[in-house]
């Protein structure tokens, strides 16, 4: 079977750099191209180290004519949010699928949008038909895509850490904290003061609470696994780690629950689905890292839930599950490249 | 005036380290003696390399006389749970007050106890008149005291965290999510795998889940402050660094309440008390790194309350504490040795 | 083709670890056993979490026999030194080819062996046919060889980096400096003090200055690559980080030469080696972490020769040089598994 | 005694905030401005909250007369290279000592400063009679001084490293290698790339091979100390941690050396420096985290000497030492506010 062109669009990010490794390893895949805005020309290695004789590729100007041209088959987008709307519209009139892992086609609701990027959405039309790529949940409508919006790394812990309950109607629904760690690399390689080393190493903090835009993400696929309105609390942490997010979520069972049930419920739910670990001890975020694997486990407390979901947020929580995505698209084993 | 003769009671542990430090640094205080069950006769600077040229002293075998011989007036307990009660009963009895940083005196409740700690308590007698050393609450007990039982490193931030909102009937308190997170100091100098650098750096997660010791702690003195019963849901987790601790705190209020009118509850509250600093920022751990200070700031987030609470786990949650109780106990300034 | 079937003697170890999730990628081999003195019987995922759904096997006690009849042709040796010789003979002895990524039977001086590692050598046998693996030297004898030695961490490193400069007499071999700097994942996985996270976090230290068994290791491969006794002063350091090492080495040249010359010689020698990468810009670790890359960089400064060189310790320097050494000795190509 | 009142000129840096917190713990000090030319009007506890409730002086523009009008005796500048000189002079010229802890003053050479920092130097005048600030060689020249060059970080490492070994003409002084490695904070507040969280932390690299700005500094005191120029090898390392400075310094004897001897010579020298600490066993930067300490210790391996010398980059390294200056200037205890 002849490879797959595939391009990545903006490939000076941290999460273009862990596709770029993912697709080296892909049997059905080939990298045509990788974009930059900044650096024309440049060799992707150069901008990257680690890709040194492995990818040097130039990066050049985004041009969907030119993607086309080469056969291009499926573009990742890796750009900041807000940017991908502009890049995505031609190539999807151009017969190119995409996947995006922007948070620019994630929230259905323009109201929900508007209110949390603080301006209207510039794509609706691209908006309607995108799918929603939490392969565990969506896969049908993955496959047949034209567009999916690659979730965000925060909602898978959130999402598939809760989504028995709310499915099986196990919890209060208004009773959702989700407690949320992640290291560094979350924040983009952009230098800030509070990812300079010195500030965030040996330390930790909390950020953006009641105010992070992955809130209506999780609430929103939460919302239609449980066909109801679900609203979370949801509070992020920075965490002196290259990698990794561990959520550790508490809810009010709107039953007695014994934990032995909760394990199994998991169990039932995630049967076949090769990415999602059901532990029965405690998980930790090191033993997903590197990989595509989200591990979950229930605890019942003092009568309370409380499930403790980790992955990979720059595999797992963006670039791993893209990959799951195409493979999904264009009809490989859902674990290529990722095992 | 004369100083205070000290002796530090188990010398090989972190907070034993830290202490020494800061009474260094005492103008009202001198150590007299370092003691160690296990090597006796070696240099505390030849266990502790930092110490050395600041404090070369021979650590000796517990004897309750020879301290008394040498005029100790006041002993600090850095021995692990359990082995407190042995060394501190025989020092009270020959009049040297105790600071005990185990927490091996801090439940009032025998059965409560016996529940945690698997065993009954061995000392009732001492238990019975043993002052818990948190200043902010107890300064004029602390003051009188024969022996005070020294806080742990979490509950401060549990407690501390809440006290203001207990007191006032702000949060139903059957509601409190205590979601905790410390760096690895926190588990002590015995190395352990769990501890050993390649596990736990560049990793993230939860232990003890609803069975973490510090519970019943939190909540005997939430409960003080309350005047009914206090349940919480603690979840402590390990953070790869060496210090700190956060607590993000959730609690359902009683009545809808504005995140201004709970931060000027807070300053009130805590006004006079130099070591806790309310913040309108959020805090970060880092900032109260090597000091006694306790950053809290409050926030409401979908009608809920949401605390952020760090400090330093060996000088505020350990040995600045000690030495903020020592300092009341002898009449010093509450600040000496630890601004 | 069919695959290999391979064993991993030692399951509990980082090198197994890192051995089975490689293993586990390469098309041409299939891990039949996974052997543990300690712990037979339990899965080596309950040993080791990241393997949790990724290869489950239960380990089980060394038995020589049973692994030939299991159809193994190539066993792994990952236990600590001095072991290694009681499981490699009788596994050579049925016609098992083995990788040993022990020090066991590196040095060809018993002599030498003696004085460094405190006893003489148990299988003087083996050792005499024994080769030395580090492919980019002797891949020739690696193809056919009964019994392959991986190479050391460090050792690597050093030859590799210096290695064109001393087969081309370049430099005076009497005045080589090794400043080589690890990760602590190189201490192994047994805790001990000097690897307690609050021990050797934000903290550097030498260690074993002088008295590295690495040094004879190194002086023999570049004994035999200049054919001409060389000597090195070799100086470990423990770096806060989970991998990596970093070799600074220092020599001063037999004559003037220049840097531009220097990098030609670099890439002329190594030439067609694909782990080899002969940099422009000075290396860093991150960018081989998780990768069998070592990449080597030189500098010419006040007329003495710099050279730079790094790699992973887990990878290139244990377990992914040893797929290497496998790929060689079964036919496949020198990168399976490692791209 | 009244205190002196002094002014921390460039409030925003490491070096400042590590420079206000020794100072708040001095007796004899009262800090009486802070200056910011970039936000004016700030509190320093809103540039650095670690500060809050500590000291939260508005910071203010620079103006000699103003600093003149209050009483200022010493002004400490922590302003960046190049900037300091412009600052310098008015002070000097209105009779306020100051200690600088920029670069700015320590080159004597003019044609050596113009070589190594681009420009020629802007106050010739001053330059004269600055003295360079490590007490251990300088005290008395620093007692009387009005101008004192505060020294570099790696500088004091490799210099105190290599001093009695030069003074007593125990070396070649053309073979010193000098390998050292910093702790990220070593490299300022601002935010780049290179020190970017996710870039530096699990990883170790080599920066300015050949061309670090330390170097001539380090030959100018090395030469001092030894009567004849000395030629050094530097090569500083970015280290994954906040603080601390580690150089294993390389060089060969003059003639055979046993380790005791050397070791005596060393504590010979540095009897009655109450911050060189001489070390028996190998040392590691975390001892001296957060000290003013420097601690060596010496080896001979091969016939060679290897100096390992360790310190805090912050406090010893600069903020700490220009304390100590301070304490030489004003005729304080040279240890006050640094034990």
């Amino acid at each position: 079977m002849s490879r797959v062109k595939v391009a990545v669009l903006g490939g000076s990010g941290y999460t273009a750099v862990e596709l770029i490794k993912l697709l080296l390893r892909h049997t059905g895949a080939e990298i045509a191209a990788v974009t930059s805005r900044q650096e024309p020309g440049k060799p992707v290695s150069a901008e990257h180290p680690s890709l040194l004789a492995r990818c040097d590729l130039p990066m050049e100007q985004f041009d969907p004519d030119a993607l086309k041209a080469k056969g291009v088959g499926c573009a990742f987008g890796c750009l900041p949010h807000g940017l991908s709307a502009e890049v995505i519209a031609p190539l999807l009139d151009r017969g190119i699928r995409v996947v995006d892992l922007s948070a620019d086609y994630r929230l259905k609701d323009l109201a929900v949008y508007a209110e949390w990027y603080g301006s209207p959405h510039h794509d609706t039309k691209n908006l309607t038909h995108a799918v929603y790529g939490l392969p565990e949940l969506y896969a049908d409508r993955i496959r047949s895509a034209k567009l999916v919006a690659n979730p965000g790394c925060y909602p898978q812990t959130g999402i598939l850490g809760l989504a028995p309950l709310v499915a099986e109607k196990m919890i209060d629904v208004t009773t959702v904290v989700i407690d949320s760690k992640s290291g560094v690399s979350g924040a983009g390689r952009t230098p800030k003061l509070t990812t300079h080393f010195p500030e965030c190493n040996e330390s930790l903090s909390a950020y953006s609470v009641g105010k992070h835009r992955h809130t209506p993400e999780i609430e929103q696929a939460l919302s239609d696994v449980a066909g109801t309105p679900v609203s979370v609390l949801f509070t992020p942490h920075l965490i002196p780690m290259d990698r990794g997010i561990f959520s550790t979520i508490y809810a009010t069972p709107t039953k007695p629950v014994a934990e032995n049930d909760l394990t199994a419920l998991y169990r039932r739910y995630y049967a076949g689905k090769p990415f999602v670990r059901v532990r029965d001890t405690l998980p930790a975020t090191k033993d997903t890292a590197h990989t595509n694997f989200l591990d979950v486990c229930v605890r019942v407390v003092k009568g309370r839930v409380v499930v403790l979901a980790c992955e990979d947020n720059l595999v797992r929580g963006a670039s791993g599950v893209a990959v799951q995505n195409f493979n999904l698209m264009f009809g490989f084993d859902e674990t290529t490249a990722l095992m």
